[in-house]
């Protein structure tokens, strides 16, 4: 099967975005039991060996990528790096046939925007002061900012795919006039942006429901409301935005 | 405060392995969204260009703790390695005082049996058969099987040491005569035990009990119930024998 033959699910995909809901969630319930640690966002204060001024969060963060970049994680179209100069990969991957119509996947690579972000959120789930436990800390950061990144480029591509599949006419005009605005506005589906927004708020109720709060640092889930509505939903509509604006004929 | 002044809370330390319990069955829930994928666990078939003997699963957990190694990990009494030959770290950690009598945490390393044991356990979690997705199937192996060793070997070491402080004599005694059934048998808390694997089944079917099964693979208690029984608490014992007979007066 060529790639041109492959139609995007839109049921499939919204399934998909939604599995990842939980995932983020998780990752961000595991950091959140370390404190804020802040020391490990500095720069200049990593105290890392050979590694003077990136701070110890952007050092970790590069090594994961070096190690995922080998074992060919930047092949697949959703997974963008934060990183620059990654090493080639090692391994053979063979992806499923996409029906994504672009030649670059890394045009659509918001990670400097996520990479903000995140760190902006970091102070809202865990609590203030200092552990100690930066190796850890970082270690968390990584597995949740890369969930985080996933969904976004996820939903920019297949999102944006499956929209125009729906409403070529118009779409195609408005790429041919290269208004992003307006396509950022026909993008944009408020009610279904509602009910995302809602059932994340949900989860991480349930999520958290049972915790023993003795033992575990409980989230709230203005924070991971907040995250969706203001970080997580834009960020995909500005990649759906540049998905389509570079999207191949 | 020297490290001999430190004494063991054990109610603390119950409290940090109950929480280490929903880290295990998250890990576990998230490498279950992928089938079992026996090609990542089979030697001479990873791919891995350089690397023709490995299985996939050996070479993504060596780059891991290599990476790991870097950031201190091991230094922590309770993050054993599985691989030898790891590069120093390059960062210097400051571990808080410990309680712990040991002169090398490394006597208690029992990742060979907890890499035997999590092998038989995949296909029990994950549905059979193979999607492909070798690359994030082996991740989620590596982030699930250190949480497990964590467990194991926190648990191996602090419980021991606090046994060992309310019954003194008696431990004194049997560690004279080297007599590991004996010690085994006086650690043995079969009470205990049994709420702990309740425990742990309840919580596999309260995390999972608003997960949409259409589009997430759910696991069965029973999995983590064993695991824990078969696995988890006599490893954990295992090695709290090692760490009696080891422990320095």
């Amino acid at each position: 099967m060529s790639d041109s033959e492959v139609k995007p699910d839109l049921g499939r995909i919204a399934q998909h975005l939604e599995a990842l809901e939980e995932t983020i969630i998780a990752r961000l319930i595991d950091r959140a039991q370390f404190r804020v640690n802040e020391p490990a966002y500095e720069s200049h204060s990593s105290n890392f060996e050979g590694n003077p001024h990136e701070s110890l969060f952007d050092i970790r963060l590069r090594f994961q990528e070096e190690m995922d970049a080998q074992f060919g994680r930047f092949h697949a179209p959703e997974e963008r790096p934060f990183n620059k100069k990654l090493p080639p990969s090692r391994r053979k991957v063979s992806l499923p046939a996409t029906c994504l119509q672009l030649e670059n996947y890394e045009v659509i690579n918001l990670s400097g925007d996520i990479r903000d972000a995140y760190l902006q959120l970091v102070p809202e789930i865990c609590k203030s002061g200092d552990d100690g436990q930066y190796g850890s800390s970082v270690e968390h950061d990584v597995y949740a900012i890369q969930a985080i990144a996933r969904r976004i480029h996820y939903g920019a591509l297949y999102v944006a795919e499956s929209k125009f599949l729906r409403d070529t006419m118009m779409y195609r005009k408005l790429i041919k006039q290269k208004d992003a605005d307006q396509i950022y506005q026909k993008l944009t589906r408020s009610d279904v942006e509602k009910r995302i927004v809602d059932r994340v708020a949900d989860k991480v109720d349930q999520m958290q429901a049972f915790t023993n709060k003795q033992i575990r640092h409980v989230i709230p889930p203005e924070t991971i409301l907040s995250l969706y509505r203001d970080v997580i939903i834009p960020l995909t509509k500005k990649g759906e935005v540049l998905y389509l604006l570079h999207r191949k004929e």
